[in-house]
């Protein structure tokens, strides 16, 4: 419960209708794309300008009020679950594209803009962001620089990180920090961009982003390539790379994966094949069309055993939206699916997607495996039942033991989703208790009170192994 | 002066002559590659291995010594100038590639190696690491890594903070870090890994770095375009980008570096012009030669004098070596050089070199103008004598000046040079007052007792305005 002094505060600054402290509006931002995560906020906050995020943060900070920033919560760590209550703080009103500089091909915005909505408005420019993670139709490029998002292009083009150059925030305090700008380099001190960019909302509420733009491709082309063998699909990407070939785009589906998006998108993909690689390069067309003969070469001499190279852009397209609805296929199947993010070097992912079968079939688990396989990305996606806590139970135990895999093969916990609450207890895996130990300091520095999205990337407890008879609290079921 | 008990620590390390504090060793490390700074340290130590780096921090974090790690102190900002004495630490015998991984395309190296064999090693097996600092021939990728880098290629392919996927660092108590890894997404907790890019020695003294190779470009063009009028030049730059061509190369030359260039290099520049373009572009062969077509029709319709494609890569590496020499041959004309870093957004660098000229006419100094266009980042570079003391503080309010000009243009003090000792007072303008605030936070959550290269990034005072009469005392000449 919040003091109504400070509501009335709250409401002075953003007006009667955006503060709101209705069940309603606290149910429906108790719980965000993580499933089996749910927790009650004191209020939710609709700010506008920038002035107002840092005017709440000064009243939110004199009380100790903890506060969750969020886009669309469309996340997959429960990064915007607000574990310890107090507002939450919703950026869809901050929406505007508020300059496209052709000049210096930059873009910049307020961060509650949908990516999706940024993106068409680029490329009807003639312009280019390259960053697309699968939710884009609903994320924000706020949410997308919080969690440092990916997509289907980072192999070629890197994730969000790589397209931000300078952005307006506000501390926890109050104050406006302002990073970077229109500049291709810029060195001076620390770089708190970058350091801003996948801190998800704990160190400072970003408002503003400028983001670089890029030449659109002029063509591209998009093919799959089918194996009858998980090995040798995992073996034809790194082929592919070491014949110095960096496509665009570079996806891997398991078999569980290939029914399943098949049977929702009808495309006529074979039942019985091991995997399947989608493959898309870009760029000017000659090079396309050498890499496209060259990749396709590869695919045929490592044992590919169909290819089909997509005869128009509609047909290429029909191919990349089945692979990006992978996981609303696979959330048909059953009422819960818990999708995952476990990153090794793209040398290893057919030694990780055995690892996941062997660990689905110890604990008796479906699990089906999609991802970037360019990039080491693979995303092993669990069907299960939130009601049967058993099982639940089961699953846990076996994507415990697929981060520890991801580890032990030079990987890490998260590549692109975040660790939120979900990875927490799994951060010091990767970057030890050493590395924990600075990253505090650096959430200290910048939030001495630990009111930004608080029980966030630290956790109270580590997981030291696999131990079978832990009882996890956390994770209780959402609203149904 | 240290205890000679902890000297005798530190040899027990690194072996007898791996420290030294002979009047020799201790003059040839009190300065770098910036004019008039000199600080003598206490003694010089030579670690082999990152356990050594580790031993030593321990016994220097005890007696809270400072610690100044250097690569080859080829910096111009000071960076490496123990200025308050204490131990300065060369991490050349850390020069191993200890792998380069053909299948991820990623390369692993301790710090201390020579940023040009280190690329020599990559091409020579058919691989390609962009950053290509003019100083890589005495450099290191340690150096490149503390400074954040760029290049002649930055415009295309980044600077050096795009391609550091990995590091190993030991912090200021001796404790090893280890972040990143050869992974092309990883976004477990705070990105340590950029943050330690460009952070000049103060938050850790970083041992080894896994790289990102790409595959190298299959063919190259260069070019130069001579212009009567320097904003024609400049709006050449802007007009190439917008034509949605992004050149390897875009570098610019004003009459006064020309003229200097030329006497050096030799290579029958026209002497009678304001500015020359030099462009390059690679890629695959079709590309390049339809982009250099385009980019040739711009250049004339901007009203370019005279345009020269090289015709071989012999005549291409000549006009390259010529600009990557300006600052040398700069250095010909009088005895002492300044070379600085006014960074703006690419659509200003008509306004910055217009403003530059402006100001060396105000305060009657010699000021060459080059610098990577299409980056925004340009190298005002002074003539002076670090004698004449009435000139050199001429020269100091003209950058000063020029650094107040780049800011107001949506600019920073630094593109790729770093903050280190000169740009510590300007800092602020950059980043504001909070953004100093936050940077200290972080600085201390590496470093509690400020032992890692103290005195840089962070000023004791910060400049608020040109004072004409104020007293410089930090600059000081160095040995002759």
């Amino acid at each position: 419960m919040i003091d109504p002094i400070v509501t009335r505060q709250l409401r002075q600054i953003v007006g009667e209708s955006y503060y709101r402290d209705d069940p309603e509006a606290l149910v429906t931002h108790s719980y965000d794309g993580t499933p089996m995560l749910q927790s009650l906020p004191d209020g939710v906050i609709y700010p506008k300008t920038t002035n107002q995020v840092a005017d709440i943060m000064k009243v939110l900070s004199v009380h100790r009020i903890p506060v969750v920033s969020r886009g669309s919560a469309s996340n997959l760590c429960g990064g915007t679950v607000p574990v310890q209550g107090g507002v939450v703080m919703v950026m869809h009103r901050m929406n505007r594209i508020l300059e496209v500089d052709q000049e210096n091909l930059t873009a910049t915005v307020q961060t509650g803009i949908i990516t999706a909505e940024f993106t068409s408005h680029i490329e009807s420019m003639g312009l280019f962001y390259p960053p697309d993670p699968s939710s884009m139709k609903i994320s924000t490029i706020g949410g997308n620089i919080a969690e440092s998002s990916g997509g289907l292009r980072g192999l070629k083009y890197g994730t969000t990180k790589d397209y931000v150059l300078g952005l307006e925030a506000v501390l926890a305090n109050g104050e406006i920090i302002r990073t970077g700008g229109k500049l291709m380099k810029d060195v001076a001190g620390y770089d708190l961009t970058k350091l801003l960019v996948g801190s998800e909302g704990t160190l400072a509420i970003i408002t503003e982003a400028t983001l670089k733009l890029i030449p659109p491709p002029k063509s591209k082309k998009t093919m799959l390539a089918m194996y009858m063998d998980l090995y040798s699909a995992a073996r034809t990407v790194s082929r592919i790379i070491e014949h110095r070939i960096i496509p665009a785009t570079l996806e891997i589906m398991d078999n569980a994966t290939i029914r399943v998006v098949d049977d929702y998108a009808k495309l006529g993909l074979p039942h019985d094949v091991a995997a399947i690689l989608l493959i898309e390069q870009d760029g000017d067309s000659e090079t396309v069309e050498r890499d496209i003969d060259q990749i396709r070469s590869i695919c045929e001499s490592e044992g590919a055993s169909r290819i089909e190279v997509a005869e128009d852009r509609e047909q290429a397209e029909k191919l990349l939206t089945a692979r990006r609805s992978a996981f609303t296929a696979l959330a048909r199947l059953r009422p819960t699916t818990i999708l995952e993010d476990a990153t090794v070097p793209r040398s290893r992912i057919a030694d990780m997607v055995l690892r996941i079968n062997e660990i689905a079939n110890k604990y008796n688990v479906q699990i089906a495996t999609f991802g970037h396989a360019g990039d080491g990305n693979l995303h092993p996606t669990a069907t299960t039942d939130a009601r049967d806590h058993e099982e639940v139970h089961r699953v846990e135990l076996a994507f415990e033991e697929i981060f520890e895999a991801a580890i032990s093969l030079g990987g890490t916990i998260t590549g692109e989703h975040g660790v939120g609450l979900v990875k927490a207890p799994y951060l010091e895996w990767k970057i030890g208790a050493v590395g924990i130990a600075v990253m505090r300091g650096i959430k200290l520095a910048f939030d001495p009170h630990n009111l930004l999205n608080p029980g966030k990337v630290f956790a109270k407890e580590t997981r030291k192994r696999v131990v079978i008879d832990r009882v996890r609290t956390s994770r209780t079921e959402p609203n149904e």
